[in-house]
């Protein structure tokens, strides 16, 4: 009856359905072992455009668009558009959304975006607030690398701890459980946990992986105390963007609670790539990573039943070059959505 | 019956209520014509920490402490928070929300982000996701000249239609209809319109107050058609801070849409300094500024009756260095909410 459940979490009366997806990612990506599940690989990394930041826009303007034709809706039809990515000032939503002339809730989560887009979309549809909202997430390895670390010219080493930021874009239409589609629904949101920041003090920018896995940790907790479930409620966990290191720690911390999620758990970093033909050391990142895995991979083996209920767990890293080269730690924070497959099957 | 209202404007069955409020100031912010209204005023712009940043964290930090304490409820009772600030990858909020603890949604709406925050936060409430919600944003002078403009110790001269970053924090707490909290609330929040991306082209990072006219114009002529009003309908518009330019545009803008607001028109940037001895040139800006106003002046003025309805309309330059010095023109953004006197008067 009520929709609140323990501290942290909803369980939504209503459950909001994602309509449609679209992912759009970069060749690197396109090459690895998800390539074949995504919309569209872009072989320009430029995207016809003068900047990487353009690029990054025009990335999320075409699978915005992308998306919005998949579900079917004109684009007057999308109340809300909740989008975000990784850039100061979201500058990459902000371009990349002009066109679109969505009312807009710009957000920023760093890589754990996608997971609070969906949050508030979700909350937004079921509280009756809108019929449809669009939500998407980007990250881009050129603007990126430019934003937090150093001119892809410099051509600088990295640690093997240290993830690739994916060049993608995944966006989603979120529609209220009483609006049917033209097409059958991907998934239905059944309940959202959203994450607070979790500092554990760890001051290591190139092992992002360690930083967020203790916050993924916390999330993932929360959801089993204020569901009163474990971790055999769902049949996969999908961490965000945790890499290879951060994947181990989870998995530690977790058997340390009692808790044995290795045999249904999946990072969407680590399946992005494979580390060693293509040089991504602990795996992708980046909020396109958990977004466009989600749009292109996850949701549709929800929608055909092979996986009926997932915990989808984007992580964010909290830092800037600014607060890093201030000394400050790398907090985490991780946003728990779940996605079940809809009820016609 | 039905909440949704034309393209982009929510009425609420239940409004949501705004229990608590609180302010805080630079010292600048407390010699202004405002000053006594403000809750309180930081002598130092460091507030004790050793960079800029930090320092903002702290003004967050401080006032959401403040504002959990005058609602009266524990910080365990408030079950999200919805703050952003102008930093790059919201720095200033991350590392100011470490210590509450409170699950988080970071937003990034440039000066627009009060409005944002107050939007999602009573939509959330009123779907009965949370009982109660943190809702606020800061800007801090230092921090913002580090980042958009020049470090302090560059001296650099400005042109008159610059505005001044505000020191400032507001949080408010906003609760469902249903709970009554310790205090009296001061208002109510009856409806909120939700601005899209207005790009005219602009290019001046100096007159922000331009860049944002047009977007104040397209979120009011919104909320008017959405709900079926005129001017009339509001004792008081007020926006972020479009400053003396800002304003004197979006006063043209209307005039030639068949409305005169002038006499029930206010900018919280404007009415933040005295431009003449203070040396702001164009007035306030900064998300911290319009927060602040809102909580140390407006709120009071609405509870006591003065204003019996309040068009609440902060407004966001969307840009960055990085956008601005690739040439990329200057969008708007404003988000608007309607502030009525709660009903025991």
């Amino acid at each position: 009856m009520r929709k609140q459940r323990g501290r942290a979490s909803v369980v939504f009366e209503n459950p909001p359905l994602i309509m449609a997806a679209a992912s759009t990612v970069g060749k690197k990506e396109g090459d690895g072992p998800l390539g074949a599940f995504f919309d569209r690989v872009e072989l320009d990394p430029m995207l016809g455009k003068k900047t990487w930041e353009e690029a990054e826009s025009e990335l999320q303007s075409r699978t915005a668009g992308l998306v919005i034709e998949k579900s079917g809706l004109s684009k007057e039809e999308i109340r809300y558009s909740f989008a975000g990515d990784l850039l100061a000032q979201l500058i990459a939503t902000s371009f990349g959304n002009i066109n679109l002339e969505i009312p807009m809730f710009g957000l920023y989560g760093a890589c754990s975006t996608m997971g609070e887009g969906l949050g508030l979309g979700a909350m937004c549809v079921e509280g009756g607030f809108a019929d449809h909202v669009l939500v998407g997430a980007s990250s881009h390895f050129a603007s990126a690398e430019k934003q937090f670390r150093f001119p892809l010219e410099y051509g600088n080493q990295r640690p093997y701890s240290a993830t690739w930021t994916v060049t993608g874009c995944g966006a989603v239409i979120v529609s209220s459980g009483d609006c049917r589609g033209k097409e059958a629904p991907l998934a239905k949101i059944t309940a959202v946990t959203t994450g607070k920041i979790v500092d554990m003090d760890f001051h290591d920018s190139m092992n992002m992986g360690a930083a967020m896995a203790m916050a993924a940790l916390d999330t993932i907790l929360q959801n089993f105390r204020d569901l009163g479930v474990d971790e055999t409620h769902y049949d996969k966990i999908i961490t965000g963007d945790l890499g290879t290191v951060g994947r181990r720690l989870l998995l530690d911390y977790l058997m340390k609670a009692g808790y044995r999620i290795e045999s249904r758990y999946m990072d969407c970093g680590i399946e992005m790539f494979s580390p060693e033909e293509q040089d991504t050391h602990a795996g992708g990142s980046g909020c396109g990573c958990s977004a466009a895995v989600l749009c292109g991979f996850v949701l549709p083996k929800i929608r055909n039943g092979e996986w009926k209920r997932v915990l989808f767990l984007p992580t964010g890293a909290l830092l800037s070059t600014v607060s890093f080269n201030e000394g400050k730690s790398v907090p985490g924070i991780a946003h728990g959505v779940v996605l079940e497959t809809p009820d016609f099957l």
